[in-house]
């Protein structure tokens, strides 16, 4: 720890004196990214870069480092040799240590690596030690999970979380391009948007000594909101209220499902995408759904090219294949009442058996989209019993007005609707499933003062970055996942 | 009711055969965002528009209807007459219905309004009624907090929401053009980052039946995750762990606090961003929060000029000038030290005295802001005992290297710090304040596997939302506001 000490002397201490200043330290420090996109701007110059130690390896007289500074997927490699002061000392630094290391950043024709640095000079910011438990061996995803405040630090966690991020910042750009309206919907919630139950409880009560009311319920007036609460499953009923005024919205936050399910596609906690669009039926929600997969697609393919090749070549062979197969694909469409007829007469063995009236499971939507579609489609239309009751009620009166997108591979990525905007049929149908109308006034009101044809759809955001990776595990897309009997870290 | 399941006839029905298809609605309807960003292309043309009503008058000939369809600020006039077939339903329409005119585009030479529609058809969406509860009146805000669902209608929440989503985005934009990894940090967490308490629990009991254990103490084993659970207060904790994975990453999410203060500065759930920086310090943070705030402030301010005139004319006199001179000013540093100095001769009476030691109240911030340097500062190196943990132990062994901004009109607006990163001066600290080692065994490993120079800090999104449009109650800059005793909608 000492000599720890020593190398942050001088730092941390910001004793300004009383001015009103403006220095901008010249960066000395070259990115790694940078490197990579630009070598041409430092090649054959004295350049100092940081980064942390991803394998190291020496001979008595030299030694190769590859070093990650976290900017950029590729490892940047750092020759050293016995000329250092520190030779010694470098070349027994465990994996994970963090350097900063000055040197000449020359080319390597006919190497793997198209450049490297000859180090001049190699500080010591923190040093690992030898128990790292995220030694260069390959180690199981599972294991991998139990420390997940160091796996964002191998190449396969450090892939997935940056495609996560630039998945997430596609959605925005791609809805703010547009107009779109971000809406904050609330986490915590009185409602229950999908009339779905399972849902967990927020509340301040001392758990031990929770107030009952005369007639021994639990009483939510003493709580924090005076009432009971609960975390959200969906921000959709709130963000209809926004589109009825900014005519388009889009919700992009947590929600939760406390399933007691554990299996590789649920979490309890997961992200979720969801616009609302006014004016506008389930053409125009398909039309959206299509062009914002194939822009966010395609933004991630060209903003994480390597971390694409990765995936591609470790984790899901055909996985580019498929995306761009996605990106030019027109997305097919068809009705629930059509796919059952197709489903039917497949002469398939389904684990389930297929009958109008289903719901339909990943084997048939992956059927339907794989073996027939061979790329994304929509199923609109259907029952109206296995689907929720804001969804419009077609014409027939057995249908309403869903889709749901199936792709390749996965099934259903996407869930939307064109909602019941006809006060009456919404207050009738709300009633038929044994619901409250009361608990919905304001959104009863919503068709009452202007309400106009709109519809929506959710994507399940984890779902989405499984599809873009190749990960089969949605625990391993979430950076600190929240599932059955696990809420670590 | 009759009518609009009339006006409805044909939407809805979406029996698409089954094909792979690709039509694309040619728009004939243009939003009006569109109209006012370049007229030039839809002067003299027929045209048709949709949105709502937000203001009707007419006479026995002639009828004038402001219209608004959400994708723009400003208002598009109507112009109809007599000639319609459906005058007579027109002029009588109540606010807030929806409707479709179309019509010629015209020039209004020197009138208010640049342009207005002549409309040849006008058909009614969906109606409105006369008890429609946002009539043109102006009404208070403490009103329009009871009708949420419908108060972004408004001229005022209309501009509040618009900003809010692009200041999100601005955000976002900043952060990613920089290279910065976007995190989600989890909600749900049984850690408690700031060692604060305050903090809502999270949990899938029966609130009347819950299971206490032999020591008759609550059997949190029993519960959804095996563990007692409580809503996050900060994604700090987990964002440093891939700060030493990325570099620089941000989180972007909500927190929550189960503070029992109604104040109009305090909400039980709100929105934080908390970038983290690896391989740097205080410097490095101060200037990355005086290049965001300068970003997010421009951009605002280029992007909605519509909505920020307004609250320049109606909320707050001096905006525009105030946040001009946040994006020119080069912004201050002192230390902690000194501004109490100052504080103290200053012969000021503030009603919180001032002694080396004590936190800064608001009054103190906003005299060092407005008084001393006319402009935002950061105060640097704050006394250990009233910062969190996990701050930097500066080399006086009395302060830590925190930093907070403060800026006219709000006062704190930041809080950040740089991290101890040493081993030994962390497990102290913990241990000296009574929390316990193995619950930070995760956050303490982060020091031990390469460990840097790190830091990072908070902004308080509603604050900067109040900041940037002069509204000075945060249950105005969230779209459904949780407060003590409120959990509407």
């Amino acid at each position: 720890m000492k000599k720890i000490s020593r190398i942050y002397a001088g730092y941390g201490v910001s004793q300004t004196p009383m001015t009103i200043y403006k220095e901008r330290r010249i960066r000395m420090v070259i990115e790694i990214k940078n490197l990579f996109k630009e070598p041409e701007k430092y090649l054959n110059q004295e350049i100092e870069i940081q980064g942390w130690i991803r394998t190291i390896r020496s001979s008595k007289k030299f030694g190769f480092i590859e070093v990650n500074d976290g900017t950029f997927f590729t490892n940047l490699q750092v020759v050293f040799d016995e000329k250092l002061e520190n030779f010694k000392e470098v070349e027994k630094l465990p994996i994970s240590s963090a350097i900063v290391a000055k040197g000449l950043l020359v080319e390597t024709p006919g190497a793997k690596q198209p450049f490297e640095i000859h180090a001049k000079e190699i500080m010591v910011e923190g040093y690992s030690h030898k128990d790292y438990p995220l030694q260069k061996k390959r180690h199981t995803f599972e294991y991998l999970r139990t420390i997940a405040h160091l796996r964002p630090r191998s190449n396969t966690f450090n892939a997935v979380f940056r495609v996560r991020s630039l998945t997430a910042f596609a959605i925005h750009k791609f809805f703010q391009e547009r107009g779109f309206v971000y809406v904050h919907t609330p986490i915590i919630t009185g409602s229950d948007a999908e009339g779905a139950g399972e849902m967990f409880t927020v509340t301040n009560f001392d758990l031990a000594n929770v107030p009952l009311n005369d007639e021994n319920k639990v009483d939510y007036t003493k709580d924090f909101f005076g009432k009971e609460t609960n975390l959200t499953v969906s921000g959709q009923l709130e963000a209809e209220a926004y589109a009825l005024a900014f005519k388009n919205v889009y919700t992009f936050g947590p929600t939760f499902r406390a399933e007691n399910s554990n299996t590789a596609r649920h979490a309890a906690e997961f992200w979720m995408v969801e616009p609302e669009i006014a004016f506008a039926g389930l053409k125009e929600n398909r039309e959206l759904a299509e062009d914002m997969m194939k822009y966010i697609i395609k933004y991630v393919m060209e903003n994480a090219q390597e971390e694409m090749k990765f995936f591609n070549s470790f984790i899901d062979k055909g996985l580019i294949d498929r995306l761009e197969n996605i990106v030019s694909a027109d997305f097919g469409c068809i009705t629930y009442t059509e796919a059952i007829d197709i489903l039917k007469k497949s002469g398939e063995q389904f684990q389930y058996p297929v009958e109008w009236g289903i719901d339909l499971q990943t084997e048939h939507e992956r059927y339907i989209s794989e073996k027939i579609f061979e790329g994304p489609v929509f199923v609109i239309d259907y029952p109206k019993e296995i689907k929720a009751f804001y969804m419009r009620l077609n014409d027939d009166g057995k249908t309403v007005a869903a889709m749901d997108l199936l792709v390749p591979g996965v099934g259903e990525i996407i869930g939307g609707s064109q909602r019941e905007e006809r006060l009456d049929i919404l207050e009738k149908r709300i009633e038929e499933i044994g619901m409250y109308k009361e608990d919905y006034w304001w959104y009863l009101e919503l068709r009452k003062y202007g309400g106009t044809k709109h519809a929506g759809y959710g994507l399940g955001f984890e779902r989405a970055i499984m599809y873009m990776t190749g990960m089969t595990n949605i625990r391993d897309v979430i950076p600190f996942p929240r599932t059955v009997r696990s809420a670590e870290f």
